[in-house]
């Protein structure tokens, strides 16, 4: 405990010297001083432990298993890895009756989907299926949410496509295209199922709100710009993602547009459209929304049928092969030119399918109140993912839009997972000849409906009034995946929210403190009126911890108050500066740069004639001091626990001896 | 103001309820509440201005400026530009005698190093010396350090050399690569002006003094093995900089070692420490070092030339050039294939040139109690070094060592640094023949020397002991310099500084507070013993910004307390918890993620009837919250200005409706 433990005096009775005027008499309670305690000792072992279990087990997992019999345990263990434990023994005929009508529900939503999010990423419509069969399957067994909907989503197919594309391309080599989508796919549930298993799921927390709202709107306009290539009925179109190449590609081929194809297009578009509207307008219609898919493909499907003699211009899916996924572990591919892009593809596409997963199980798990274990969901979406890849399956993870609709179906448990699998399961043994005439146009048209729900201008609005920096991350995030690329976009979004924290440690804020009268609360003189200086003394709050980053800056700033304080003085024509205290309450960290700033300070003020003081100092930061041996010079009269004390303990020397 | 200007409640009287047994009542003297306020309205633009004038000045650079006459702004215009004029005038015969004294005394010792800091650069030894006399006058002219000595130094040499001959082998094209280091050293003063002229020199406070501790000895270790070369008589010699092929050199050229070269190198090498050794040991006796290269120099050279005829194996400087620095400017080098290595070069040096000449400029303005303004040096050095590419110099700062002799030596101005210039001019118009025979082997020696001081073991001990992360950072940059390259071993060690920083940022500090007995202050529990829980309260403080990289981590933290409160409770029988006060006083920043986590947190615990009440939120966070209207959602009972006063009013509340 150093030299703290000589430090426990107390003197009782009025010790409010009269100079103080502006704190209030009436105010000060009989006085004692308390002595700044240094934490509990600990070994570097057990701190480095306890560091190690709050990054990677903040949430404690194993809690559940304290104090419980074997069996018990055997158990709770069981129920940890397969959740299906957990809820198996209680499932009864209602919950099942529920979980049925949600996964027909989201079974109508994913089949059309599925085949056109295949497109998206520029995989055959049948991967699509595939994709929507073996991964719920197996996540209904790992995973924890209750309401999340398995299968492709827009976004990581339209990366995965175009990441793949820049590399090999989908026409001139298309097995090699597959291969590197499985690979990619294989590597995106690896990279999931690391993180989860090696308790790093925090990583993907770096992806602000910000930076997702941004990124989200950006790849919807292109995706949805590149849809006008099935929408208009284009043949030779670019496989460049950035807006310049798409719009340009969209112009220069008038000549392809096709006039059957457009109007086809742009009324389901409208029915889609419509239909979106009113499920939002009314929850309670979700249904409406979630059936107009395949209504619109069934439609679409009979009316090219129908009348095939007549549209020739209109572009069909064609031949499906039917029966079941078929293994596709001989055709992952780990070794090779192309292997460091299907990593590449592999983990871009996973961080975002990851976060979409993640924050879709948080959302629901949090409207019905229960909670979502983040690391394990990562390892049942990366589990899912790697099991994929060996079944023709590409990058699947929750769907936000299935998962709300599954939610408002009235799902009860990833049975309606099972319900949805099983619907696919008919679908590929017995339906696929039906898909035969189904028209591009109306999976562009499905996309497009789909993706336009991403563009969260609210939240664009909301960031702007609440954060400029936070909006400038959003900015920066959209214009860079219009622009640029995705995963750029998605880093420089990412460099802009940690600049923003680096800039925050780099300029923190410091403020005058004043006292608010008939009080022992110190406050900002800026902020509060009330609040007023005591003569003598400079109060400074410095809010942040002091870092190498900052260390030059503070040390420059707090002089620069001292001098403004004394240009004060000597313009008012007040009693002269004796004493200036920082409150560290803010100050959650210190470096030895900062254990430097500090030690230098109080030699520059020391040169003055002015004493330095520290209040409050935290439990780290009193440890770094501690051990760097600077508490020795601060001494006996450099530490109070509040400023309060500080300043009524130092005054009252100065009153002795002045 | 929104809604808190309906929170002026007053009640006074004994407000202490009699349901907190914890808190002594003869403490609590008549309490009032105290409303929390919002920061005065600003406008963004006004925002903005106060963060960019934080950002960019915040040293206030012009307050001299402020309510002076025309003509005196004029002359504080001129003395801030030309800090000659600032001195000038009222220097004096006596302050010239000492800086002639310094001068020389430094001279002694920078044209020995000159010498062979040129040679480490893979530069003819003349540009060392050529590089010691322009920078020097230009830096008296605008340079506001009175004690730095500016010349090459080892660091930013070797650097350099390393650098540029991965791309230019200085034996098979010298015209080249002195044409790449004149570009490198053109783009370093280009790089440091601009960042003088924008401001931007907090950039070098990333190197923390962890970073430059490590780096500086895996330099020192790389520049000492790499004089073995000189050492042993090595003809053939890698040019690569890591250890492992140096070591490979020395040992596998194991003919070319010279007996005679080793010989005089040691006794040379034992010469040079001893004097070093006794300068340490007795600062008074700093001549003694100071004057070893110098006479090290002159006596090696004696032997040589008058062994001559015996001294074969002994390999010699040879022929240099009379006369001043020719002009240079022609040679730099603005276009072709090498120009992104000039770039990157310049930069790099730029920076540890940079941090060096601002770290010992603020050194030795601390000992001697002046200011010396970062960003005006940052354009001194550039503007030398701008010009000194122009006149056959390389890159240039003030070096630690000399400029610590000059400060021992007594130097009073810049005008040392003149002093220093006359003598090498001497130098460079009459002895050059004298240093025909210089052995190489006593540059290698000299260097060793120089470097040595480098290593600085003590303050990694320190680091050691204070701060773990800081000491791996230190490790990571020696090793990275070591064992894989300078750029890659900074920015490894850079990486992990800020990696620091977000961890800290990511894993915050939380912890459980309890209330003082007989004082309004809350503490702390798990490091205050004497402070007590109240009953029915969870008071919990979270040390840390809230933004998107930690919003998930604190929302987990704080359901972890809460449920391990109500175990504690359960277990002890206690009576149930009722409100939850979070402690926001470190809280000094909040994103838009960190205003949902706190929304999502209150509909979470008000789900299980759980009240959370924020205590003294500052300033920024009171306005974010503002702006996102989720104040309206606490209401009334929701803020408080101090966690006492929450206690009580709460209290209060249930009392008067239980």
């Amino acid at each position: 405990m150093g030299i703290n433990s000589n430090r426990v005096e107390h003197f009782s009775g009025h010790t409010c010297p009269e100079n103080i005027v502006t704190v209030s008499t009436e105010a000060m309670s009989p006085l004692e001083l308390h002595r700044v305690c240094l934490p509990p000792p600990q070994t570097t072992l057990q701190k480095l432990k306890h560091r190690l279990s709050e990054i990677f087990f903040p949430d404690d997992p194993l809690h559940r298993f304290k104090n419980q019999t074997c069996f018990r345990k055997l158990v709770l263990g069981l129920q940890f890895f397969f959740p299906i434990f957990q809820w198996g023994p209680n499932y009864s005929f209602k919950l099942l009756r529920s979980d049925i009508i949600a996964g027909l529900t989201i079974a109508s939503l994913a089949i059309p989907q599925g085949i056109s999010y295949a497109k998206l990423a520029n995989l055959p419509p049948i991967i699509g299926l595939y994709s929507s069969f073996v991964p719920p399957l197996i996540y209904s067994v790992l995973g924890s949410s209750r309401h999340l909907a398995v299968g492709p989503v827009s976004i990581a197919s339209l990366v995965m496509g175009t990441m793949i594309n820049e590399a090999v391309s989908y026409t001139e080599e298309p097995i090699l295209y597959l291969q590197m989508a499985f690979t990619a796919t294989f590597f995106a549930g690896l990279f999931h199922a690391s993180l989860g298993l090696l308790r790093l799921g925090f990583v993907i927390d770096f992806l602000s709100k910000a930076t997702l709202v941004g990124f989200m709107a950006g790849a919807a306009v292109i995706v949805s710009l590149q849809q006008l290539k099935g929408l208009l009925g284009i043949v030779h179109f670019t496989t460049k993602m950035q807006i310049v190449p798409v719009l340009a590609s969209v112009f220069s081929h008038k000549d392809e547009w096709s006039w059957k194809t457009i109007v086809m297009g742009l009324s389901f578009l409208v029915f889609l459209l419509t239909t979106r509207k009113i499920s939002m307008r009314n929850p309670k219609l979700f249904w409406v929304s979630a059936a107009a898919p395949l209504t619109s493909v069934i439609l679409s499907t009979l009316v090219v049928s129908l009348l095939r003699s007549k549209a020739h211009g209109i572009s069909i899916i064609g031949q499906l092969p039917k029966g079941l996924n078929p293994p596709s572990s001989n055709m992952l591919y780990f070794h090779g030119p192309y292997l460091a892009v299907a990593i590449k593809t592999g983990i871009v596409t996973g961080i975002l399918s990851l976060t979409e997963g993640i924050a879709v199980g948080r959302t629901f798990a949090s409207l019905k109140n229960y909670q979502v274990d983040g690391n394990k969901e990562m390892m049942a979406i990366g589990l899912m993912n790697m099991a994929g890849s060996c079944s023709s399956c590409y990058v699947t993870t929750g769907s936000f839009s299935r998962s709300a609709v599954n939610y408002n179906a009235g799902a009860q448990t990833v049975v309606s997972n099972v319900i949805l699998a099983s619907a696919v399961l008919v679908t590929l043994l017995f339906l696929m000849p039906l898909f035969y005439y189904t028209p591009n146009v109306i999976l562009a048209a499905i996309i497009i409906t789909a993706v336009i729900g991403l563009i969260d201008y609210q939240a664009a609005f909301q960031l702007w009034k609440v954060d400029k920096l936070d909006f400038l991350a959003c900015l920066c995030s959209f214009f860079g995946v219009l622009f640029i690329s995705v995963p750029l976009g998605l880093a420089i979004a990412v460099g802009v929210s940690v600049f923003k924290i680096l800039l925050h440690v780099t300029r923190p804020n410091t403020g005058v403190l004043g006292n608010i009268p008939g009080t022992q609360i110190y406050q900002n003189l800026n902020r509060y009126r009330e609040a007023l200086r005591i003569p003598k003394f400079l109060i400074l709050a410095v809010e942040s911890p002091i870092y190498f980053a900052n260390s030059t800056y503070l040390q420059e700033r707090i002089l620069r108050w001292v001098r403004e304080e004394e240009e004060r003085i000597a313009a008012n024509n007040e009693s002269t500066m004796k004493c200036i205290i920082l409150d560290m309450t803010a100050v959650t960290a210190i470096d030895t740069s900062g254990i430097d700033t500090i030690c230098e300070l109080r030699r520059i003020l020391e040169k003055r004639s002015l004493q330095l003081v520290l209040a409050n100092p935290v439990g780290n930061v009193m440890e770094k001091l501690h051990q760097s041996n600077i508490l020795e010079s601060f001494g006996l009269n450099g530490l109070y626990l509040t400023v309060g004390e500080a300043v009524a303990d130092i005054s009252s020397q100065w009153k002795a001896h002045p």
